[in-house]
């Protein structure tokens, strides 16, 4: 496997295009990549689509090849990769894969989702296609209902408290404030997250990311083929991609997600790198309580440390360790194919310097992508060549 | 990239399972390929599914982790990939990467769908996914109507008649007949297929492919895991996937899929091989027009003589060149993302020399899976080793 470079990144904002089909975000995300990367279109050899729902709530399938057409991408192979929430990440990696493997000189990931348009009835039957629902449906068990339940479990276990989990929250939506692209931001009080609504006994509203529209797309290469550039050159240094349990009973922790602590193991040799060298992360905030499992699954805050850290302000940028400095899918918001290729974009302005809400001296940095009730994961580490 | 060997293959019946969960269809036809393969699951390091609207027809998605699980494969990536209709060949072609590329010691591809239970609207709302709905949408033309309009102009071009093209459902209800796993078979006359329902001018019942639910796999591998077997070994000798232009109003000649064409070249050339060197095909005939347009389009067929060959018995088991032995996709059925598997199931059958209909000592097979318009293809070829 040869080393591969970001080329060029492109996104839209996140948040409400009502009026714009999906494959046209898609197509302004990946557009975007592609002039900034200025590779020759006859240079990009496969692009990889990461979408969840088109189907259900567009009527939509192929989109990558609708999307390779109007970007006037000739005869490639155009693929649709899902894997619910993950499926970004696991576009972007089976683009880097093409890459990598020298299949390809360039590949393009574009990640795209459109949802606002639906119903909350549509919205939420759509994304319960990411359940195990032959053994959990049953139950009756939503995603707000398993990320509940992981709270109390962890509260139990660690001591963690409603102001922990709100420190999240405080964080991650005051840092959406800083980011043009984010679906929402705003400076809260620990009393009006109290006073949200209750969603699933202890998730309350602000807990809880909102349903968004938005594409991002990254185009990738080899060392030979980037051109010069203002920007400092960023390399993948670890691209993986995992599985769990979908059957939340077959959970050994509800509190822990098998999926990630096995794609951060992996990621961490591959890149033969350790936590420590992680200057930031965006990973999977789903909910608030989501980013205090995925930080101790990550390796980046000891076990059951996660409310504290944050409450401590030790995850705000300017802390041990960066979380989420994009604000999150708690601000940004979650188009579900969609993000975990934003959360790619957010890492690369970082190690160039360039974001609204930049974490000083930026060299490594993580993503982490985590789908349905953890059946599918992927964490990639980016880092700014020397 | 290094030879890939096919080291199990397992199917289910193509048909209506209305009580059979869909992720069970996949499962059963994936637990025979891993059982027949010998191979240790540990060294199945990626798991591909094909499907293309278990979203909108099953409420399901994240099908491949969920098949990943149940197979009892630990943690590796389990990846959906669609293209409409070639959903199961793309999957095929990106497990052949996975073992090619040297990622894998072994992977497993399995192809699915479960459509029989949903209404004939909700299947025909569903397929029509794999429309350029913004572009063709307002035309109200579906895909029968696309190949009733390709027929009119295979008819004007080269004098293609009713007769010529009846010569290929007979063909291959007929070989459905000799084909335990098809959805149908029988013995057609001219004019019972004349008098049959009108779909779609020309169009009529018995040219159209059923809906269907079934599932199809494959295990492979390189030659140092290969165990002994009682099976002749087969060979990948092309993995080719492309893209054509998904708006039906950019096709240059509406008798022809530019993607094949380009699927069909790049195959010969990956191969070594000509069109003389097939011994069999297993082709995309979603329509029976269809059959005529891929034999030309795949060089099988001069151009224009794909009704006349059909009529003279040319493409017959024991012709020419033999098209869809299986009884292809008019008999055998039309699971969409398990197509593009089945039709490598039975050409790895051919080689083996075990197939109900067997073509005789048939030595290299091609298989082409074609999605939506021509938005998506693959074209395989696999040789028996001598």
């Amino acid at each position: 496997m040869r080393d591969v470079y970001v080329a060029g990144i492109g996104s839209t904002s996140f948040g409400k295009h009502v009026a714009t089909p999906i494959e046209s975000l898609a197509v302004e995300a990946a557009a975007r990549a592609l002039v900034e990367s200025g590779i020759d279109r006859a240079d990009i050899g496969a692009l990889y689509l990461g979408n969840f729902i088109s189907g259900p709530l567009n009527g939509k399938e192929v989109l990558a090849g609708i999307v390779g057409e109007r970007l006037g991408l000739q005869n490639i192979p155009c693929t649709k990769v899902e894997g619910a929430c993950a499926s970004g990440g696991i576009a972007f990696r089976h683009a880097w894969i093409a890459v990598a493997s020298g299949m390809c000189k360039a590949a393009i990931v574009v990640g795209v989702e459109k949802m606002t348009h639906a119903s909350t009835a549509e919205v939420t039957s759509a994304l319960n296609c990411a359940m195990d629902n032959e053994n959990d449906g049953p139950s009756g068990l939503t995603f707000p209902g398993l990320f509940g339940l992981a709270w109390r479990v962890h509260a139990k276990a660690y001591g963690t408290t409603r102001d922990d989990v709100s420190a999240v929250v405080i964080k991650n939506k005051a840092n959406g404030l800083k980011n043009p692209l984010a679906q929402m931001g705003s400076v809260l009080t620990h009393q009006q997250i109290r006073d949200s609504a209750m969603i699933a006994d202890p998730l309350q509203m602000f807990d809880c990311c909102p349903a968004s529209d938005g594409a991002a797309a990254i185009v990738l290469t080899s060392a030979d083929l980037l051109g010069p550039s203002d920007h400092a050159r960023v390399r993948v240094l670890a691209s993986v991609q995992t599985s769990g349990s979908p059957r939340i009973a077959n959970h050994p922790d509800l509190c822990s997600f098998e999926a990630t602590v096995s794609a951060a193991r992996k990621a961490y040799e591959q890149s033969g790198l350790s936590p420590a060298d992680i200057d930031l992360v965006e990973l999977h905030d789903c909910f608030s309580i989501a980013e205090i499992i995925d930080s101790e699954d990550l390796g980046l805050v000891p076990r059951g440390q996660g409310g504290k850290w944050a409450a401590e302000g030790r995850t705000q940028v300017d802390g041990t360790i960066a979380i989420n400095p994009s604000g999150g899918l708690l601000s940004k918001g979650h188009p579900v194919g969609a993000t975990g290729v934003g959360q790619i974009y957010e890492a690369v302005r970082q190690l160039r310097g360039e974001h609204p809400n930049q974490v000083a001296n930026a060299r490594v940095a993580m993503t982490h992508n985590l789908g349905g009730t953890g059946v599918a994961c992927t964490v990639t580490i980016l880092g700014r060549d020397a």
